[in-house]
């Protein structure tokens, strides 16, 4: 079972034949393909599979919980942004099965589990929290609270996983799965372009910024387009433009990251001066201070031109995830496997939050990173060339020999 | 049959339970509903009804078309914009039959026929072409393009009229019917706070400042928001934000209207970079020329703000109208119909277009507006007091009365 035919499998679910990108949104018909991918390509390995209590997916070689000690889990996500690439998060999972199949195939036998983890909902794509499966399993969120998040169309968390066949009154921290897993690696393609620079396939995490998501509602009033004189108007879409600019000001001076991506102006008719625009900011940086700053700037923007448009104003915070440092013997560690592999690979930061930063405050935790020539990633045009791919499957394999031998 | 029990039928129709706000959009389940109660209430005033090839509704007292000349006709449009208020349009129509049932109380008899017209899709807010049905009739579209413009769900103007048993095919200019329409006198809730300024409960229109509609797409690159660095974005998002201030500061400077009340961001993920940000302005001025330089300056502001982010610009127009003088010598016999019925009107410009605009081209038009205490429209907060709706149909009264009297 080689990376390649693996790859070739999954490639088609859930894309799009217009934008070449996917829409693999959790709970729903293309979801249900990759967990049936997943199931199928774990037997075809003889492994176990199993679905926890927050809808993640598991295969296992070897017995988990067991007597041969803490396992040693790798994996990723399947779910997609809209209009994602291929590689954010299936590369991690395929590499994983064919990192599996290697070490099958060189006869090695596993001193402890080996096991291959598929976290729901790790964009955030459908229900607006990011990386939920995990931060279901590690209680970093409240279940009740989460079962009530609604998609775009108003299905709650607890309706889509019943749609599924799910029970989302189990959802919740699993302290028996967490006490089980004594180390997790996730390969995940880069979603930048510093391997590409440094002419590496592959490259080692140092550890995640702190980032968040931020929801901005400026609340005006709906009127003619055509008859409202300029000065009698209280347009949200006015101090939502000045707050768009303020931001990438306060990024630039700060050296961090703030982006507007989602916006929602209310009601939404070109004739018409919004009643409401909403908006979504997701800001990051390399130090907590820095971010709070950021945050800070930005609001104080947002409510100086709110308040000159005669418009209401409320900000929220939607997600937060504190500065993340990879377990540093773990990754050393890593770094020495690879190297003794004639593969050595570069330590890289990230601003980009994954399941593996969720679980890093319960579990030692690692990460891979391949090479991503375009540079570009929660696009279609996010691309690994086959060669890379074949070399992270390589460093992935020896590390699990590592991790997971006698 | 009073004005305020045809007003309570129609009120409760497209009504959204939560904002207040009417979404009776054309070819839907509440438009159908429109519809119904215009033939009700039309047969309940022993008028005869008819839907024109174009979906446009009427109904007459006396047969259009005869040797009794050319008819009388009032009307406006029972279609909504997203969140409209109950009085944009329906007005009109409600004020039209209110005035024909006190005619026949009074036992007039007209020497020409009077008939009552609803356009259909006037908001254009299903199918983005404002005043749809009456640019139909008179030919100022192209009826093959207008059935190929598609609704936010992708559905044609072919496709909706098809599922509501109407025949697209017939779409199209409509000589005979133009000949046989001698008058149009659209009765419209003022859509600013120029009459309430006056202390008048009824005004007379001068005419329509020109306006249009144009969209912008902006074409960026799908990016991670967390690990793109600044320079190396392509956002649509700041060249959209630029050209949002841009367009007000010069609306500003030239006495003119700029909105941008409509704005989709893609692929809309909170994490993610846009690809695309497409959005649409809505641009009114006192004369052309003005709202040349408008659109001239907007578009120049979007494009170096564009140029500045690497991100590509289309701009495209939607729809002009040019400047619409309402004709003269029938805006003075109506004048001075209502001031010898001792109510009398102030003159008035607007910046809102109408299918009175429209028709104007072709027919003698005229417009009466009701004063809206609120100010606005577009909107549930939008009003007009029962004691000025009465004024309306009193004056409309009056003006059909004279228009076709012997």
């Amino acid at each position: 079972m080689s990376f390649a035919e693996l790859w070739e499998q999954l490639l088609p679910v859930g894309r799009d034949a217009q934008t070449g990108g996917y829409r693999r949104y959790s709970w729903t018909e293309p979801d249900e393909q990759c967990r049936a991918w997943f199931a199928r390509t774990a037997a075809g390995l003889g492994l176990a599979t199993d679905c926890d209590r927050n809808g993640n997916l598991w295969a296992w070689w070897g017995r988990p919980g067991g007597e041969s000690g803490p396992a040693v889990v790798t994996g990723s996500h399947l779910d997609s942004v809209p209009d994602g690439g291929a590689y954010d998060g299936p590369l991690g999972i395929v590499s994983a099965f064919a990192a599996i199949a290697r070490l099958r195939e060189d006869g090695f036998r596993p001193a402890r589990p080996v096991g291959v983890a598929a976290f729901t909902e790790e964009e955030g794509a459908r229900f607006g929290v990011a990386c939920l499966g995990s931060r279901l399993m590690t209680g970093m969120i409240d279940p009740a609270a989460a079962r009530e998040l609604r998609d775009g169309d108003g299905v709650t968390l607890a309706a889509a996983m019943r749609s599924a066949g799910r029970d989302p009154v189990l959802t919740g921290p699993d302290e028996e799965l967490l006490a089980a897993v004594g180390a997790y690696v996730e390969l995940h393609i880069e979603q930048g372009s510093l391997l590409d620079g440094l002419g590496a396939a592959v490259g080692v995490a140092e550890g995640i910024w702190p980032h968040g998501r931020w929801r901005l509602d400026f609340t005006g009033r709906a009127d003619h387009a055509g008859t409202t004189r300029l000065p009698d108007r209280r347009d949200p879409m006015l101090p939502f433009a000045a707050t768009v600019l303020a931001a990438r000001d306060a990024a630039e001076q700060l050296g961090a990251l703030a982006t507007f991506g989602k916006v929602v102006a209310e009601p939404g008719a070109a004739n018409a001066i919004s009643s409401a625009v909403r908006a979504w900011l997701d800001a990051r940086a390399p130090q907590v201070s820095v971010l709070e700053s950021l945050v800070d700037e930005i609001g104080a923007a947002a409510a100086a031109a709110a308040a000159e448009h005669g418009v209401g104003l409320l900000i929220g915070r939607e997600s937060f995830t504190p500065l993340v440092s990879f377990d540093p013997s773990l990754r050393e560690r890593i770094s020495g496997v690879l190297a003794a592999a004639g593969q050595p690979a570069p330590v890289l930061p990230t601003g980009a939050g994954h399941d593996a930063g969720v679980l890093a405050a319960r579990i030692p935790t690692a990460m891979l990173f391949v090479r991503n020539p375009s540079g570009v990633s929660h696009s279609p045009a996010e691309h690994a060339e086959p060669v890379d791919c074949e070399a992270g499957v390589a460093a992935l394999t020896a590390v699990l020999a590592d991790l997971a031998g006698p």
